[in-house]
């Protein structure tokens, strides 16, 4: 059997050659990193529920119409998707304030914003993912305008969607990331959704009990991070709804 | 006991004078009618069900930024909500043809579109509230341009959220119909979503069986409206999870 071309390996997932141009094989390994990658660990079963959910959750985008790279799932850790030019940018939408922005402007865990909050971080890890303005990412050329205008407008239709999706089960979306990328089509130019949607990209609060469902789980040491995922998988029908605790989760068809 | 004052009274609700200026309480009853109401039935626990999810929709609407009538749920059958001035205006999203537009242009139900289509009925149950064309609507000085463009733009996150609730819960939606409002504060003028969201107004078909979850069991002969009604309320989390069927349903708060 001839091996498969390694195309990148990143903390979370390996791009593999696809098998045919412009697609590529996106394997999600069980490996979480924290703190640009100063905490690490290996987490049992991470991998085959992130492959499944961000498989959901593009699902649903591209049946609204909202592009993503997502072209099928091939089996419980690898998904098939269209090779897309990454903008290097981490899109962020926050509908209360969490993390890096409670911290840099001193509000509450949890604070209602006065609306939705696109913001942008320019991806390089020996940075660390500076946050910058829009005005540095038409300057520097990362974007133009005129994606930049379609990258808020698709960011804050996902944030529609996906705080629906949330909301019909129970979960406040209280923000999440996503990466978008440049296809072609000869010579039209589309933007997409790329990377993946994922517990791992989204920060989720049960809605009753204030509950964390998401990768602080890990961050802050709050308890087993794929129950917190496979408790998300169950409510959204990804998994038997009578699995309730599961390392290695059984999966639906 | 002062008798309140009943504003008006509708097919499927009666608005009575709320307990501030500018507000009113909005009474769900159980009267379905079809067809511009030639066909008519009561269906008990209908009018508890819709009270229960218009609350349910409004609220999640509210709380993504998209400004509606809700104040909030009074008891079983009414909700407070603010009074608007409406638009005459029947705002149809379809994501899939269904109903008018299948028979309109011979679409099978069910027919995927090139994207959702937004359309207009003027509100008038004497012309049986013909469809209209956007240049219509601003000729006879219904709305404006700008409401318009505003409209347009309020029904598209109207239709990426509840796809998103629906989804969450196994449910595609089809199509909706909403109505919009204008209120005032002082001189600022806004428009909000009015009326109701629920079973009423939507075409909810279950994504694995295709079953339909709405009106249209009513309209077609299909079954149980409160039973269909009762599965989305309970999908939805609206009802204990244990209710399975229920002409009286047993409400959480
Ligand atoms: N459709 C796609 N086409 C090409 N590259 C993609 C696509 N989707 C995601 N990527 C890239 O694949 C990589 C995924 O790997 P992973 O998320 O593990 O990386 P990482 O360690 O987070 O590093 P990075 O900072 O590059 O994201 C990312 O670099 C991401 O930008
Ligand atoms: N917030 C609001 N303020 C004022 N009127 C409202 C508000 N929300 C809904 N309405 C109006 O209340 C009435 C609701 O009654 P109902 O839906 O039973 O009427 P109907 O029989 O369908 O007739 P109509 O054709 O007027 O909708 C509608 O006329 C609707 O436009
Ligand atoms: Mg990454
Ligand atoms: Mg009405």
């Amino acid at each position: 059997m001839a091996r498969r071309k390694k195309i990148y390996e990143g903390k979370a997932k390996i791009l593999y050659e696809g098998p045919e141009p412009g697609t590529l094989v996106q394997y999600f390994k069980d490996d979480a990193t924290a703190f640009n990658a100063e905490k690490k660990a290996t987490i049992e079963g991470k991998g085959v529920l992130n492959n499944r959910l961000s498989e959901y959750f593009m699902t649903g985008l591209n049946a609204i119409g909202v592009p993503t790279h997502f072209i099928k799932r091939i089996n419980m850790r690898e998904q098939l998707i269209r090779a897309v030019e990454i903008i290097p940018l981490e899109i962020i939408v926050r509908n209360f304030a969490a993390g890096s922005m409670a911290k840099r402007l001193g509000l509450e865990e949890g604070a209602a914003l006065p609306r939705p909050i696109v913001e942008f971080s320019y991806k390089d890890d020996k940075l660390g993912d500076p946050l910058v303005p829009e005005e540095y990412i038409i300057a520097f050329g990362w974007a133009s305008q005129q994606d930049m205008d379609d990258i808020v407008a698709l960011a804050l239709r996902v944030n529609d969607f996906l705080s629906g999706v949330m909301y019909g089960v129970g979960i406040k979306l209280v923000d999440f990331k996503i990466e978008i990328g440049r296809v072609y089509d000869g010579d039209y130019m589309r933007l997409v959704v790329a990377d993946e949607i994922s517990p791992d990209s989204c920060r989720l609060w049960d809605i009753k009990t204030g509950q964390k469902l998401d990768k602080d789980v890990f961050r802050r040491d709050l308890g087993n991070l794929t129950d917190a995922y496979t408790e998300v998988a169950r409510r959204l029908g990804v998994l038997p709804s009578n699995v309730t605790h599961a390392t290695k989760p059984t999966l639906i068809n």
